[in-house]
C-alpha cells in the first residue's frame, strides 16, 4: 500500500498517525528480528510475513471497506464474541491491539497500575489513537469474564462505543438459557449496526466461514503437535498464524492456513522437523498471547525447547469447537447451538471449572509432550487462582510444569529464559533416560 | 471463660490452640495500644472491648451451644448474605477471620500472591486452623462477587465446605430474578443443615432482629457523623463497633449499640466532642476494612483528623437498607423483598454502578465532610478501577480526595501516614480559610 493513500486510510479514522508509525516500525523490526532469523521456515509462512507488513495497512482498507457498505466492523479482546453472526452480516471481527507495553503508560492516566497488561495496553491504545483496529470498529464488544475488564468498558466507553455481553459465573440450565439471551440481543446489536435484518440463510453463511476456518486451525494444531517425530513449523510461527486469525479476512485466512498444512503434511511424510531430534516438546496453558508479545515463544525456541500447543484463548480454546449445524432449521435453533459452542469454551472465569483440566491431561496425552509452561498474564486473578488445581493435577499425573507469570516489559525476559532453560534441562534429562530404558 | 474449658471449647471445633493463643495475644495487645489509649471515650466502649476479650470465648461458646441445637452456624466474608434467614431459623451469621497478615504465608502455599489480602488472610486461617469462627461453622457463604474469591472457593472447598451464591454482574430485571431464586435456593440449604423446614413467621422474625440491627448502625452513623460541630465518637471505635456486628449475637448487640447512642445524643448536647474543633472531617470510602485492620483508621486519627463514616461493606454499604416487611403475606413475598434489598447494595461487582457515585456525593454533603479517602485493598480490581469513575465525580464537585491501596503488611504504615497528614494539612488550611471567610 503506498505511503500517502495509507497516510489518508489511517488519519480518516483517526488514527494519530506520526505515533501510529513509531509503534509499526518497532512492531516490525521486532518481528524480523524474531521470525525471519527462524531456520527452515515453511515457505506457506510468505503470506503470513506479508500479512505482517500490511497488517495495519491493506487489512484496514479492507474493514473500511466493509465499513462504508454500512457493513458491521467489531473489535474484541475475547473470544465469546459470536463473530459467525458479524461474518454473517458481511461485517468483520477482529481482535483488538493489546500486546504491547507502549501505551501502558497512557493506560495508567485511568487505569490502576496492578491490572492485566492486555487490558491497559488495549485501553492506551484507545487513549494514544495508535491501533486502527480500534479505530476502524464500529463499536467495542465487551464481555463480563474479567473483572478489570467489566470495569473498564466504563471508562472505555467514554472514548469509544462498547456492547457489553453479560457472561455468567456457571454453567448451569438456567444460566445457559440466558446466555443463549445475549447472543440473540448481540445479533439485534449487529442488525441495528447494519440497519438491515439479518436472515437465517446469512447467518448459516456466517457460520459455515467461521466453522470452516476453525476446522484449517484444529488441522494445524494437529500437523504441529500430533507426531511424535516431526514438528514441521515452530511453534513461534504457529503462535503467529493463530494470532493472525484474529485480524484476517476469514476466507483468505482458512485457505492460506489450509495451503500451509498442504505443505506441513508434506514435510511431515519427508520427516523434515524445524527442530532436532529429541527436543523437548512443550505444551503452553493459560491466557490469551496477543501480539507482538511473543516472549515466551521465543525464549523457549531460543532454549532449545519447541511449543507445540497453546492451550490459550489464542490458541486451542479459540479453535477447539464447531458449531454443529446438522439439525439447525429455526434461528432459535441456530442460536441454541451457539450456545451450546460458546458455553463449551473453558475459561477460568467459570465456577467450577474442571472440564479444562480433564481437556488438558487428554491433550498431553494426545500429543505426546515432554512437560507444560502454565502461563499467565500479570494479575489475571481467575487463571492465577485456578493454577493451582491444574498444576496440582498434572503433578499427580507425574507432568513436568513451570508457572510464569509475566507481563509485557522487557524486564524479566532475562530470568525467564534462565527458568525455562533449567526447566528444559530437566525435562531432557528425563527423556533422554526414558529413550534409553526403552532401547533396553 | 477459664483457661482449661476455653481450651476444650477451641480443640473441640479442631482450633490449632497453642497457635491461635499465640494470634489472640498478639491481636489483644494491638487493641490495647490503638484502642484503650484514646482519649474521652464513651462509657458504652467498655461492651465492646468486654466483647473482644471474649471474641474467640464466649461468642464461639454461644455459637457452638446453637449448633449443637442443630441451628445453623454461616460463616462469611460478604455482606450479601441473606443473615436474616439464618437468624430465622435460630442460627448464627457471622464474619470469619481475614484481616491480619499473620496467616497469609500459609495461604500462599496454595494461592497467588497478587490476589487480595483478605482472601489471602482467611484461606491462612483455614489452613492454620487459627480462626475459630472459621472452625465453627457448618459452611462457608461464598458469591461470585469478586474473581479471586469465586475462584478460591474451589480450593477452599477442599478444606470446608462451602455454598457459593451467584450474584450478577449486572442488576436488569432478568437478574433480580434470579437473584431471587438465589436466595430461595440459600433458603433451602438452611433448611437442609436445620434438618427442618423454615416458617415464614420464623423468617419475618430474622428479618426484624437484623432490620433492628440495621437500625441501631444507622442511628450511631448518623450520630457520628452528621453533627457538624460535635463528633462523640472516634471514627477508630465506631469502625470497631460496625466490625463487631459481624460477630455478635444481634439482638444483644442491637440493645448495646442503642445504649451507646443513647450516651452520645448525650455528649452531643453537651457539646463533647473526643476531637478538637476544626478537626477536619473525613469520609472513607471503598473495600471492607476487617479487623485487626485498623491501620488507616490510626494513621488519620494519630494525625489530626476524623473519620465520621464508612463507605465501605464494614460501614454504610452493610446498614443502610432495611427489608420492607409492610406488604409481606406469603414467603415469595418476603424472597422479593430480601432480593430488593440485596440488590440495592452498590458493590463495585456491578456494571454500570453509577449509584453509587451519587450516593458517596449525597453522603458528603449531609455529613459536611471536608474530604475522602478512597481506600481499596491491594488487587480488589473492581473497587480499583471504579475509583477512576468515582475520583472523577469527586474532583468535579471540588471534594478533596486522597486514593489509598493497601494490603495488611505493617510495611507501608509509615509511608500511609505521611500521605494522610499531607493531606489533612492541606484540608485544614482550605477549611480555616473558608471559616475565616464566612467570618467576614
Amino acid at each position: 500500500m503506498g505511503v500517502a493513500e495509507h497516510k489518508k486510510l489511517l488519519s480518516d479514522i483517526g488514527v494519530d498517525v506520526d505515533r501510529h508509525a513509531q509503534m509499526m516500525s518497532m512492531g516490525l523490526e521486532s518481528y524480523e528480528a524474531q521470525f525471519k532469523s527462524q531456520n527452515n521456515r515453511p515457505k506457506g509462512m510468505e503470506y503470513f510475513d506479508w500479512f505482517m507488513s500490511e497488517i495495519q495497512g491493506q487489512r484496514i482498507a479492507e474493514i473500511n471497506k466493509l465499513r462504508a457498505e454500512k457493513k458491521p466492523a467489531v473489535g474484541t479482546f475475547c473470544i465469546f464474541v459470536p463473530e459467525e453472526i458479524i461474518v454473517g452480516a458481511g461485517g468483520a471481527c477482529f481482535g483488538l491491539c493489546g500486546g504491547s507495553p507502549a501505551t501502558i503508560a497512557d493506560a495508567e492516566t485511568e487505569l490502576p497500575r496492578n491490572i492485566c497488561p492486555l487490558i491497559k495496553s488495549a485501553h492506551g491504545f484507545k487513549l494514544q489513537k495508535t491501533c486502527a483496529y480500534t479505530q476502524s470498529s464500529d463499536f467495542i464488544y465487551g464481555e463480563t469474564t474479567c473483572e478489570a475488564k467489566k470495569k473498564t468498558w466504563e471508562i472505555l466507553n467514554k472514548h469509544h462505543p462498547v456492547h457489553v455481553m453479560n457472561i455468567p459465573h456457571m454453567k448451569r440450565e438456567k444460566d445457559l438459557k440466558m446466555w443463549q439471551e445475549e447472543i440473540v440481543e448481540f445479533k439485534e446489536h449487529i442488525e441495528e449496526v447494519a440497519g438491515k435484518k439479518l436472515s437465517l440463510d446469512e447467518m448459516i453463511e456466517g457460520t459455515k466461514i467461521i466453522n470452516e476456518k476453525r476446522k484449517a486451525m484444529q488441522r494445524l494444531d494437529s500437523l504441529r503437535g500430533m507426531n511424535p517425530d516431526v514438528i514441521p513449523i515452530s511453534g513461534k510461527d504457529a503462535l503467529f498464524i493463530n494470532q493472525m486469525g484474529f485480524l484476517d479476512d476469514p476466507r483468505r485466512y482458512t485457505q492460506k492456513v489450509n495451503e500451509l498444512c498442504d505443505e506441513l503434511e508434506k514435510r511431515i511424510d519427508e520427516n523434515n522437523s524445524v527442530f532436532e531430534k529429541d527436543t523437548p516438546r512443550l505444551m503452553v496453558l493459560g491466557t490469551p498471547i496477543a501480539p507482538p508479545n511473543w516472549k515466551l515463544h521465543t525464549a523457549v525456541e531460543g532454549s532449545g525447547g519447541a511449543i507445540i500447543n497453546e492451550e490459550s484463548c489464542i490458541g486451542h480454546r479459540y479453535y477447539k469447537d464447531n458449531v454443529d449445524l446438522d439439525s439447525v432449521e429455526t434461528e432459535e435453533d441456530l442460536m441454541k447451538q451457539l450456545m451450546q459452542r460458546y458455553s463449551a469454551v473453558d475459561c477460568a472465569c467459570f465456577t467450577p471449572n474442571t472440564p479444562r483440566i480433564d481437556k488438558i491431561l487428554k491433550m498431553y496425552e494426545d500429543r505426546k509432550a515432554d512437560g507444560v509452561i502454565y502461563y499467565t498474564l500479570s494479575f489475571c486473578h481467575t487463571y492465577n487462582v485456578e493454577s493451582h488445581l491444574v498444576t496440582e493435577a498434572l503433578e499427580a499425573a507425574g507432568i513436568p510444569c513451570l508457572v510464569i507469570e509475566s507481563d509485557y516489559s522487557p524486564e524479566d525476559a532475562g530470568q525467564i529464559k534462565t527458568r525455562v532453560e533449567a526447566f528444559l534441562e530437566s525435562i531432557s534429562f528425563k527423556k533422554k533416560a526414558k529413550n534409553f530404558k526403552n532401547k533396553d
